[in-house]
């Protein structure tokens, strides 16, 4: 374990991009993995907002920035590793997933395949910006 | 969002590796994060007990081969990407994380820095091998 305040999490254990899952401070609910990088997790830290970093986009992603679904942080966690980070958010709206769904992870795997157990939560043809 | 069930989740698009979160079916107590390749995913469906991919040891990891703090998976989810799995889990034992916490996101970000949050629920000696 580093003990190293200043390295935790420690960015280079992940070429720069760690995964930041955020978990529903109120309900526990998973509701989706994206990539922070140091900027990203130093801009959420500033803001109070969720900042990642979009792989697809190569920038900054201030979640919610199209579509007003923004997650306010009440708490950030990093694991034993330091390779992990945890956020305790606030999420606005109806919707953490682009699809329309509360959580991203709205299909479980089953032996007949992927089956959808959640209800949408909203039409995604509202939702503007992909990943918004 | 990819439709073709064989390839959910599409391991290709973590270069054969995925990110997996463990989450406590009864309190939703995020516990960990690690990572599953194909073979991982397939060996926790035929045992219905979680196997990760140790990316330090190269080779399958079955949770708790040492420490007996095996991860009994209720459902698997997947994110809508395709690229995250998540397993709900029964935990065996008192923790999930080597250090003998009952998750790995012990620690907070602070502005004083990290700071641990948690109770260890077991003296980590006592765990035999590291990530389990």
């Amino acid at each position: 374990m580093n003990l190293d305040s200043e390295s935790v999490p420690d960015f280079s254990l992940g070429q720069g991009l760690l995964p930041a899952i955020a978990q529903d401070a109120t309900t526990g609910d998973v509701l989706m993995l994206a990539y922070m990088n140091e900027a990203s997790l130093a801009e959420t830290r500033r803001t109070g907002q969720a900042v990642y970093y979009s792989r697809s986009r190569q920038r900054l992603w201030r979640k919610g920035e199209t579509s007003g679904h923004v997650q306010h942080v009440r708490e950030i966690r990093v694991d034993c590793d330091g390779d992990t980070i945890l956020l305790l958010v606030d999420q606005v709206g109806p919707a953490a997933c682009h699809e329309g769904y509360k959580s991203c992870f709205f299909r479980a795997l089953t032996p007949e395949g992927p089956r959808v157990i959640s209800e949408r939560a909203v039409d995604p043809t509202t939702i503007y910006g992909r990943h918004d």
